[in-house]
C-alpha cells in the first residue's frame, strides 16, 4: 500500500510518495509545480539505461518538455568538475531553460547531491524532483534539501540546503538493487533507530526475510517509518543548528574513514556502520549505554551484512580529518553517542585518546 | 556623518553602515557575529592591494585569526573556474575553515557575486559580509543577497540568495575610484529614482558637483537612499517573485547588450544605462510617460557621463538573447517600463518589433 509522509517546513513544506509503482506519478506531480513548464532529467549512465526514457515519456504526456542530462556513474563523478559539466549542458540547451524548468533527479544519492545542487544554483534556484532509486537515497538524501559535491580535502564541502517541491520513492526500483547496496540503506535505517526509535530496530529484526527479498509492502512501510523519522528532525531544525546534528550518528568517524580509505573503496553505508560501532563503542566506554545495548546494534549490523570491523588504519591521520570536517567548530571535535536505544546527544569533550580507544576496537 | 539602512528580512536582517571611514569597524562587526572564530578577506589583485593588509588587520586585533583570497580583477574572472579555484583555496587551507568561519567581501560587483556564491556554497553556507569599494557594488550588489557568476550562455546565470550577516561601505574607498566606474554606480542611481523615488532624480541633478568630487557627506547621503530604496523593495520580495522584478528596469535589454557587445566591451552600469534609454523611448512609444520625462532621464545619464548611444547592433540577436534571459518566463520576453517618474510596471506583452524600434533609437 502507498504512503504520503510530510515534510513540514511552512511554505516549504513538501510531500514523500512511497510505494510500488509510484514513479507512474512523475508527470502529474511535475506539472503540478506551479508555472511549471518543461523538466530536465538528471540521472547517471545506469539508471538512465533503467527509467530515463519511461520518466521523459511520464512528463511528455503531462505536456512537459523534457530532456535527459546523464553523467557517469559512481561517487568519482560528484565533483564541482561533474556539476560544471551539467550546468553547460542545461544552460546551452535549445529552448532555453527559465525558472519555469523543474529539474527531475532520477537515481540515488549521487545523482540527488549533483542534481539538487545544480536545481539550487542554476538561475539561482530552480525546483526539483527527487526521485531515489536506492535505498541509502531513499531514506536519507530524500529528506532534508542538503545537496552538493565531494572536495579533495573532504565530502560534501561545497553545496546549498535546498528544499525539492516532492518526492516520488518507488519501491520497485530498489528491487534491482545488488546486496551490498541494499545494505548501504540499512545502515541509515538503523542509525535513525538508534537516534530516534528502538521500535524501528525491533521491526528491522523482525522484517529480516522481507527486505533482504524486497518485499513492496515491507519497504514501504520500512522508507516510510525513516522517512517520517528524518522528516520530524529536519523540520525541528531546518539549517542544521541544533537536534539535525543528532543524524550525524556514525558519520564523524564515518566520513573520516571515508577521506581514509577513499570514497572508491568505503561506501558511504558502510562508512556509517563502521561510525556507529565505533560510536557505540565510546558509548560503552562513557557508561552511556550498556555492553548488551552496544552488541545489539552491531549484531543487527552484521546481519545486515555491513562491515563492523575494518582493515589497519591511522589514528593519527583519521583525527586530523575529523577536526577538518565541517561540522567540526573550532577544530574541536563533537560527536554523536547514545544515551539509550531510541535516544542520543551530542558531546563536544571528545578526545584523541577517545577516538583511538573507539577505533582500536574496529581493528581489533 | 555615518548613516545605517537596516534590511528587513525577519531574522536574516541585518545593517547596511555608510560613511567615511566604517572600514574601520570591520574588526568588531565580524567578531560580533555569533560564534564567529576566524575570518577569510576575499578581494581581487587591484583591491588587495589598496585595503586587504588593513582588513586583515583590524581582523586580527579583533580576535580573528584572518586569511587573505585574491583573484584577479575583473568580470572575466566571474566564472565558474573561478569560484573553483577560490574554493580549492579555502577547502585546503591550514587550519581548515569550519562554519564559524566569516567570509569578508572586500572590493566591487564581482567580487561580492563571487566571494557570496563561495560563502554561500563552502560547508553550505558561511557568514558574510561584503565591503563594496565601488558605487555600483555599494547602492546594488550590497543588499538583496544575490550572488553568483556568469556563464557562457548569459550573465549571472549560476549562483545563490545568499542574505550577508551585515555590509560595510566606506565612502572613502570610492575616491580612488576611475570616473568611468562612478557612471556604473550613477546608472543604478537613476534606475532606483525612476522605478520608486523621482526626489532622487532632483537629488543627483542638484549635487552634480558632489557627486564628482566624491564628497563624503553627498555620498554618504547619495547610497543611504539608494540602498533604502533597494532594502524596501527586497524587503517585500525577497525571492524576487513579485515587485523585485522592479529593479530590473533597464537590464532586461541592458543584460542582452552586455552579452551581445561582450562584457569586456559594456561593463553593467553602461548596459544598464542603454537599456534605461531603450525602456524609456519604449514606454514613450506606448504612451506610459511623455517625451520630456523621458528626455530628462537622457539628460541626466548624459550628464553623468553614461552612454546613450551605441554602435550598430543586430535585433535579431539580441532579441535571441532576451529570449534566454532567465527572468523571461516560458520564452517570453517581460520588462519593466516607468509610468511616470518615481513609478514602474511590469510589461509581458512585449514584442520583437517594440524591440526593434527602441533599439532604433539607441543607434539612431
Amino acid at each position: 500500500m502507498d504512503k504520503t509522509v510530510v515534510v513540514q517546513l511552512g511554505e516549504r513544506s513538501y510531500d514523500v510518495r512511497i510505494g510500488a509503482g509510484v514513479l507512474g506519478e512523475l508527470g502529474r506531480l511535475a506539472a503540478s509545480a506551479d508555472g511549471a513548464r518543461s523538466a530536465v532529467v538528471i540521472s547517471d549512465s545506469n539508471v538512465a539505461e533503467l527509467y530515463a526514457a519511461r520518466a521523459l515519456q511520464l512528463l511528455k504526456d503531462a505536456n512537459l518538455p523534457a530532456r535527459a542530462i546523464t553523467f557517469p556513474a559512481g561517487e568519482p563523478s560528484k565533483t564541482l568538475a561533474t556539476y560544471t559539466d551539467m550546468l553547460d549542458q542545461l544552460l546551452s540547451a535549445t529552448p532555453p531553460i527559465d525558472r519555469q524548468t523543474v529539474v527531475v533527479a532520477l537515481g540515488g544519492g549521487v545523482t540527488g547531491d549533483l542534481a539538487g545542487f545544480v536545481a539550487a544554483s542554476a538561475l539561482r534556484g530552480l525546483r526539483w524532483l527527487p526521485c531515489p532509486t536506492t535505498l541509502l537515497a531513499a531514506v536519507d538524501a530524500s529528506v532534508g534539501g542538503k545537496t552538493g559535491v565531494d572536495h579533495p580535502a573532504g565530502k560534501n564541502l561545497i553545496g546549498a540546503f535546498h528544499q525539492p517541491a516532492g518526492v516520488l520513492i518507488d519501491v520497485d526500483t530498489l528491487a534491482t538493487l545488488p546486496e551490498a547496496e541494499l545494505g548501504n540503506g540499512l545502515a541509515e535505517c538503523v542509525k535513525h533507530g538508534v537516534i530516534r526509535d528502538e521500535g524501528l530496530l525491533t521491526f528491522i529484526e523482525s522484517n529480516a526475510a522481507g527486505i533482504a527479498a524486497c518485499d513492496g509492502d515491507v519497504m514501504t512501510e520500512l522508507i516510510a517509518r525513516n522517512v517520517a523519522i528524518k522528516a520530524a528532525v529536519v523540520s525541528a531544525d531546518e539549517r542544521e543548528t541544533g537536534q539535525r546534528a543528532h543524524l550525524n550518528f556514525g558519520h564523524t568517524i564515518g566520513h573520516a574513514l571515508e577521506v581514509f580509505f577513499g570514497y572508491d573503496n568505503m561506501p558511504h553505508g558502510r562508512a556509517v556502520s563502521l561510525g556507529m560501532v565505533a560510536a557505540c563503542h565510546m558509548a560503552v566506554g562513557r557508561k552511556l549505554i550498556s555492553r548488551p545495548d552496544a552488541d545489539r546494534v552491531i549484531s543487527l549490523l552484521r546481519s545486515l551484512h555491513l562491515p563492523v570491523t575494518c582493515s589497519p588504519l591511522s589514528v593519527h591521520e583519521i583525527w586530523g580529518i575529523m577536526q577538518h570536517d565541517k561540522k567540526a567548530a573550532g577544530g574541536k571535535v563533537r560527536m554523536v553517542l547514545p544515551t539509550r536505544l531510541g535516544a542520543v546527544e551530542i558531546f563536544d569533550d571528545i578526545t584523541d585518546q577517545a577516538v583511538a580507544d573507539a577505533l582500536a576496537a574496529l581493528t581489533a
